[in-house]
């Protein structure tokens, strides 16, 4: 059987479905975003994926959606591996902002590139800001905690947990399943299929719906596809696409 | 400040509302039990214990009631440490039998040294037995697993657990989390305060309320406490003694 690993990004949150922007802001899941959790849980055990270890951020949102993931595919007591390098990237000082009206405020462009563009840095949150992560006691004694990030920035942090934490798991053979976010998934599917920078601004991943990666005795990637039928897929993306207008 | 732990038995469990033995069997919470959790994370939040680890068993209605106090106590991103040895003790061939219908057949005092007896096995499972612990995946590789243990059995693995896991903590100034069950519990207890073998058979531990030990230098226990008032414990803990007549 192929080595392969799951990743799932996190449900909808309140903030998702309130439309602002969130980054590092640790706020819950909405009650959609319990229910795409479950089915997401649902749909893995129905597919009889055993699990060896679990991934996952230092973010509620994320961490949530992995635990009700393990209570409906009764794996509860795997071991889990928090990181605050597969967190979401940071939005610096567009967290908390509503996106249609940072529309509004700064025309769709100018919002189109701190979202999607590949190495654009929104504004950064100031250091003396209360929001800013050295404030907050589950990133103490880490070294470059950011103040805001590009979709690049992201991909620099999540590369070494990769090669520290995941690969060696793949080595041994076990099968990862890992809770994230929309941005530290895109990078890590850029990192694994080789997406260009160009291509990543126009790739989005659905909220709750596993997907899933496969790869050769090399760790090579050789097929990813998601547990869900097609059609729910597009819809999905569709969705998380339209966040702006 | 004293260093300081806090031990919480996980909430009523489904085997416990229908008084039956559970042991190693992996039930989940009542709806009780979520509410037992659910209060033992606010007392946690406003006695505003910062906790930097956590630690859990293999067993989900520990883990469950861990992950709603880490919700309640917004501390979600811990890091967990789960481990077979904090286990509920091995009740053998008595798991799945209803208490009382265990006494009406096997009289009570028989039921009450294989409850309380310190060092009384229950009667063990047949290693063919699909409830056989070897015979589950999160088991694989542990050597010496139990088909049925006595209180002094579960010391015994309780101990070095609370030498190489807990007591590091401890020594670095760090502030465990413990998600355990009755007797994982009351074996540590019994290390703790040094109660005697008679003794600990008349020790009962009441479902989801907080205990804290503070640890002088030398990390030997100077008091512990429940976080809640005395009559609530009175109650809890009669409750608990009340499971067989």
């Amino acid at each position: 059987m192929a080595v392969k690993l799951v990743m799932v990004r996190h449900g909808q949150s309140t903030w998702n479905a309130a439309n602002r922007f969130t980054g590092w802001t640790d706020v819950e899941l909405s009650d959609r975003g319990v229910d795409e959790a479950r089915r997401a849980g649902r749909s893995l055990r129905d597919a009889e994926i055993e699990f060896s270890h679990c991934f996952t951020s230092f973010q509620r949102r994320a961490i949530e959606t992995l635990w009700m993931i393990l209570q409906e595919s009764d794996q509860c007591w795997l071991p889990v591996d928090k990181d605050w390098r597969i967190n979401e990237r940071h939005y610096g000082a567009l967290q908390g902002l509503d996106k249609q009206q940072t529309v509004e405020k700064h025309g769709i462009e100018q919002v189109q590139r701190w979202r999607r563009g590949y190495a654009i840095k929104p504004p950064p949150l100031e250091g003396g800001d209360e929001r800013h992560p050295s404030h907050d006691r589950r990133y103490r004694g880490i070294e470059g905690l950011p103040s805001s990030e590009s979709l690049a920035d992201t991909l620099e942090r999540v590369l070494p947990w990769w090669r520290e934490r995941l690969l060696p798991v793949l080595a041994a053979g076990g099968t990862p399943l890992i809770a994230a976010h929309g941005n530290s998934m895109r990078a890590l599917v850029k990192h694994l299929d080789g997406v260009s920078d160009e291509e990543i601004t126009g790739l989005n991943i659905p909220t709750g719906i596993p997907l899933v990666y496969e790869f050769d005795a090399a760790l090579q990637p050789t097929k990813h596809y998601y547990l869900a039928d097609d059609d729910v897929v597009s819809a999905a993306v569709g969705e998380v696409a339209a966040q702006i207008k």
